[in-house]
């Protein structure tokens, strides 16, 4: 392993993913844990857990760790100031962090961190304008203008999830109404694969219902994988409900590209081949023709790797101070 | 009139407003043409004649001529490559009119147009982050992100009228379902005052469809204005589907402000305020906190004045260089 490895972390809303990773973006050890239903006291201690571990499997000293978190970052203080799928609202995650792990740490958004790492390595390298989705329990998003992520007037840009798609549609965790993430994300596929399965109780997602297993939008990706044709349909539903979302912000901003990652990802063309339909039948000439839906090169793993990413730049940065 | 005049076009899918405009961004002849149902030869005739009867007008030299117009603008070519709203299809919109006019000549969107006169001089000036919408025929839109306006890969980004907000809402003329434009622009709410004059036939709306008037939203605007409640709610129904759209752009590009200009900006806080409350409910914070929803400040003229601005503008580039 060479020098200057750092500890990538990626916070989702089900689980947790902790990395150690070095300059050339190799993996070396890898820590999951579950973060759901856990309290606030409760997520720190299991992140704290998850880096400790991945810190005493390495086999050299780790410089740092970067945070990628489902939640607005306050940039100036490192504070979580708010987020819909964890119990962490106005933690000061920065310093708490730097605290107890005695380690200098950065932290951004969950998505921003994706898009850093797929922009600079992946799937969106070389773009100017580009959107990354991360379709996990809920639905992440991060935008790139002129090669540069935007944050907005205040950190709160990206919010790709939170689009209303349909004005009457459901009630999102957000409390809006219609949003994409109510209509697309894990969470999402799970529910609609519970529907299709007692619609079609014949079908191998019907069974396993019957059998009692828990459908889950992971459960459902497996079985359209393996050719259940309930499955696929419902994957299908989602990437067609994705599309339309995607549709709307290419019209908005003409990206070159847009990059799907997150849990979702893991149904790959069964979920992007219906969203690249509805994003060649319904959005605006020429950005239709120019735009490619692609998936994250680093799969799942890009939001952890682009939170090591922030590590990795962030001791760039303090070397060339020094 | 001081030196340095130049004429200002905003060419809408209904009307065409041509205007003598000076540095100082002061307006000194108007000329006004229908353009609704004409062919492209006769467009660019209406055009020509709008823009010489103000060059008649004016007292001195006229140095150069600017375009808004509801199309994508090639900025190479100069052409205005597809419209939704006019018969105006690969053409070479900056050149004819050079060659017509024996001037030189700028072309930019006019929702474009728009934002460049409201940032530089109007309600979203000091603005790093700003949106624009401009509810007409249609709707048309301008995006400004860390101070400059987003062209996006090929110039087709800003199109905030074709955001789909209700997945299973009417077709839109751009041939997509649930537009915003479909829902909210100055043709829907004819559409709707007409539904809903029928709905309630002793309301003034009513009695002006049973007296033979065309409900369209100029007149449904004037009611409303006139306190006519039937013709007040249509106003805040197209008010809060605004409101949707605007939301959810907030939550993507969290802006400072949003600048709602068009003919339909004429009814004011009767259709600002519904909208408002929309964005102060659905969008996450700290991005509604922040942002204001506000009138162009040159109403319905910033197209116009956009479009002066340009011309200006690239004037001072060739003396500039020369």
């Amino acid at each position: 392993m060479p020098a200057g490895c750092v500890i990538g972390v990626d916070l989702g809303g089900t689980k947790l993913l902790a990395g150690v990773v070095d300059s050339g973006l190799n993996v070396h050890h890898r820590a999951y844990r579950r973060s759901r239903g856990a309290s606030e006291a409760e997520v720190l201690d299991i992140i704290v857990s998850a880096v400790r571990e991945v810190r005493d499997a390495a086999e050299r000293p780790i410089a740092g760790v970067g945070f990628g978190i489902p939640s607005l970052v306050d940039q100036e203080r490192g504070t979580a100031v708010s987020t819909v799928h964890l119990p962490l609202r106005d933690v000061p995650f920065r310093d708490v962090m730097a605290e107890r792990l005695g380690l200098p740490v950065w932290v951004d958004n969950d998505a921003n961190a994706a898009m850093l790492v797929e922009h600079r390595a992946g799937a969106a390298r070389g773009a100017s304008h580009a959107l990354m989705y991360t379709l996990g329990t809920g639905i992440g998003g991060a935008v790139l203008v002129d090669g540069r992520l935007v944050h907005g007037a205040r950190g709160g840009a990206g919010e790709l999830g939170h689009m209303t798609v349909d004005i009457d549609g459901p009630v999102c965790p957000c409390g809006q109404v219609g949003c994409l993430e109510a209509l697309a994300s894990g969470t999402a596929l799970g529910r609609e694969g519970e529907r299709v399965a007692r619609a079609v109780p014949d079908s191998r997602l019907g069974q396993a219902l019957a059998a009692g297993r828990e459908i889950t939008g992971m459960l459902v990706t497996e079985l359209a994988h393996d050719g259940c044709q309930a499955a696929r349909d419902v994957v299908a539903l989602i990437g067609t409900r994705l599309g339309v979302g995607i549709a709307s912000m290419v019209n908005a901003l003409n990206p070159e590209v847009v990059v799907v990652g997150g849990g979702v990802i893991a149904a790959g063309d069964l979920l992007l081949e219906p969203a690249r339909d509805v994003v060649r039948r319904q959005a605006l000439a020429p950005s239709r023709d120019d735009v490619r839906v692609v998936p994250a090169r680093f799969g799942e793993e890009s939001g952890m790797l682009g939170a090591a990413l922030l590590a990795l730049d962030g001791l760039d940065g303090r070397l060339a101070a020094a």
